[in-house]
C-alpha cells in the first residue's frame, strides 16, 4: 500500500535491525540514499546496514564513511531508489516478498513492497531522505550530507538535467550548510576520468562519422577498444552522450559491439526528433530523447538500416 | 566610494539613458548581468543599452532577447562584472573616468568608478542583480531570469566550483521559478561542442604524456592543430583542464604553441601541489590550483625544465 512520508517515519521509528537494499549496478543515488539513511538510523541507536547485489566502485566508498559495519538477521527490510524488484539483481530471490518499505523517485516504479512511498517529482531518492530525517528528528551531519548531496548531483548530471527542480537546488543548498563538500564531490564525480576512459573517448571519437549535413553523428565502441584500454563498464558510462553533444547534431548514435559480435545501439536525440520512435523500428524503445535497440547484422548494414529510418524521421520533422 | 546595494538602487532609480559596460572577451556572467539589468531598466521605462569591447559569441545572443536596441548619448555609465577598467578593452579610453557605478564580485576588484559595489562572496555578478532588481521593484520575467541564471551557471562551472555557495544555489532556484530554462541553458553551455572543439580534444589527447607514475600529465596544443581544425579561441576554452582531470594526475600541464613559436603553459594542480610556485620558477604566476608561464625554448626542452621543477615540488609535498 501507498504511504505518506510521515508514515515512513513512523515505520522506521518502530523498526530495528534494518536492512537497506540498493539496486544492482549501483549509482550515486541508490548508494547515497542507503548510506545516508543507514548512518542516520545508527545515530538514532538502531542497528542498520546496507546491501547491494554488485560491488561498490572505489569512488563511491566514501559514502560509507561513518557507517558502522554491522551483521544481523534483519527484522525490517527496505529499499531505496529501486524502481522494480528485478533491479535487486542477485538479491531478488533472497528478499523479494519480504520487503516492508520501498522509497523511490522513479515514475516507472513497479510496486513490490508492503509499504510504498514514491515521489516522482523528486530528482533523486536523496532529495526525499532529508525530509524523512527531519520527521525522524535526526540531525544531518556532514557525512550524511555528503551521501545525500552525492545522489542529488549524480542523478541530475550536476544540476544539468531537466529533472533538477528549484526544490532540488534548495535541498542541495541545505545539505551544503550541513557540511556537504559539494566542490570536492563534483570534482570526483564529474571532473575525474580514468586513463582507460580517456583512451576510450579518443578511440571512440576516432570512429565518428557524420551524415545528413552533420545532423546525424555515429560512433562505434568495439570489444577490441575495451580490451585494448582495459576499460571497465564504469569507464563506458555516458560515452554514448558524445555524438549528440556535437553542435548541429540532432541524432547521435553509438554502436556498442557485444561479445557475441552483435551491436547494442544507444540513440540520443534533440527535439523534435523522437529517439523511441526510431528504435521501435528495430524492436527497441525508450524515451523521446534517449532510446536503444539491438542489431545482429554486420555494423555497416546496421548503420545503413539505422540511417534510413533516421532520414525518414528527419524528413517528417 | 563604496556604496550599499540600496544606494545602487537609488542611483539607478534616479538615472536615465543608462549605458551598461561588460568586460572584454565577454563571458556568460558579464553578458548575463548586463542584459538582465538592461532589460529590467527598460521595463522601468528607462532608456538603457549594453556595450562590450568584443563581439558576442553566437551561443550568447539569446541573452539579449527582449532587450530593445537603443542608441543615445549616455547620461549614466556603469559596469558589471568588470574587475579593472583595463578589462574594458578598447572601450577603456572612451569611458574610463566617466563610470558612475561599478557592480562586481571579484575579490581582486580594482576600484575605478565613482560608486563601487563589490560583493566577493557572490559567485557571479548575476547572483547580485536579483537582489538589486528586488530593491528596484522590477518583476523578474523569464528573459531576465534566463540572463541571470546563465551568468551564475557559467561562472560556477554548472555549480561545480568551490565559489558556488548555498546562496548561489538558492538564487538559481528562484530564477528557475521566474522562468529560467536551466536545462536548456546548461545543455547549450555545457553539453554542446563544436566539431572543431571535438577535433581539438582528439588531437590534443593524442599528445598526452605521463610522468612520475602518472602523477604528471603533459598535453600539447600546436598551431598546426588549430589550423587543421579551424578552431576558434572559444573552441580552446577549458582544454587545459583535461590533463588534470585524469585519475591520479596531480599536475596537469598544457603547452600551447604561440604564433611566434614560443609556448604558453597552463598548469593545473590538485592539492597539495602549488601551481603558482611551480610557474614562478619561470617568471609566471597565478593561483595554487591554476597558474601559467611562458617558454621560448623548443618544446622538448620546455618540458624537461618544467618536469624538473615539478619533480622537486612533488618531492617536498
Amino acid at each position: 500500500m501507498t504511504v505518506t512520508l510521515e508514515q515512513c517515519a513512523e515505520l522506521l521509528r518502530d523498526a530495528d535491525r534494518i536492512l537497506i537494499l540498493s539496486h544492482q549496478y549501483p549509482d550515486g543515488d541508490t548508494l547515497g540514499s542507503a548510506s545516508g539513511l543507514c548512518r542516520a538510523l545508527q545515530k538514532m541507536g538502531k542497528r542498520a546496514r546496507c546491501e547491494c547485489a554488485d560491488e561498490i566502485g572505489p569512488h563511491y566508498r566514501y559514502l560509507y564513511s561513518g557507517v558502522e559495519p554491522d551483521q544481523f538477521d534483519p527484522a525490517f527490510i527496505m529499499s531505496v531508489d529501486v524502481a522494480d524488484s528485478k533491479l535487486l539483481g542477485r538479491l531478488e530471490s533472497a528478499y523479494a516478498g519480504k520487503i516492508r518499505l520501498a522509497i523511490d523517485h522513479h515514475g516507472s516504479h513497479v510496486p513490490f513492497a508492503e509499504y510504498e512511498y514514491v515521489d516522482s517529482t523528486a530528482a533523486a531518492a536523496c532529495e526525499i531522505i532529508p525530509t524523512l530525517l527531519g520527521l525522524l528528528g535526526v540531525e544531518i551531519d556532514s557525512q550524511i550530507a555528503n551521501s545525500l548531496y552525492t545522489g542529488i548531483t549524480t542523478d541530475t548530471g550536476c544540476f544539468r538535467y531537466p529533472n533538477a527542480t528549484p526544490a532540488t537546488y534548495r535541498t542541495a543548498a541545505d545539505l551544503m550548510e550541513k557540511g556537504a563538500d559539494a566542490a570536492e564531490i563534483n570534482r570526483v564525480m564529474f571532473d575525474t576520468k580514468s586513463r582507460a576512459r580517456l583512451e576510450m573517448e579518443r578511440l571512440a571519437m576516432d570512429t565518428m562519422e557524420f551524415f545528413e549535413d552533420g545532423r546525424v553523428a555515429m560512433m562505434e565502441i568495439s570489444c577490441a577498444m575495451v580490451e585494448k584500454t582495459g576499460a571497465l563498464d564504469s569507464d563506458l558510462d555516458g560515452l554514448s552522450a558524445i555524438p549528440r553533444q556535437i553542435e548541429g547534431v540532432l541524432v547521435g548514435v553509438t554502436f556498442r559491439q557485444r561479445s557475441d559480435g552483435g551491436y547494442k545501439v544507444s540513440l540520443r536525440t534533440q527535439p523534435p526528433i523522437d529517439a523511441a520512435a526510431i528504435c521501435s523500428h528495430f524492436g527497441g524503445g525508450g524515451h523521446r530523447g534517449a532510446a536503444g535497440c539491438s542489431f545482429t547484422v554486420p555494423l555497416s548494414e546496421a548503420k545503413q538500416q539505422m540511417l534510413e529510418v533516421i532520414r525518414a524521421e528527419l524528413a517528417i520533422r
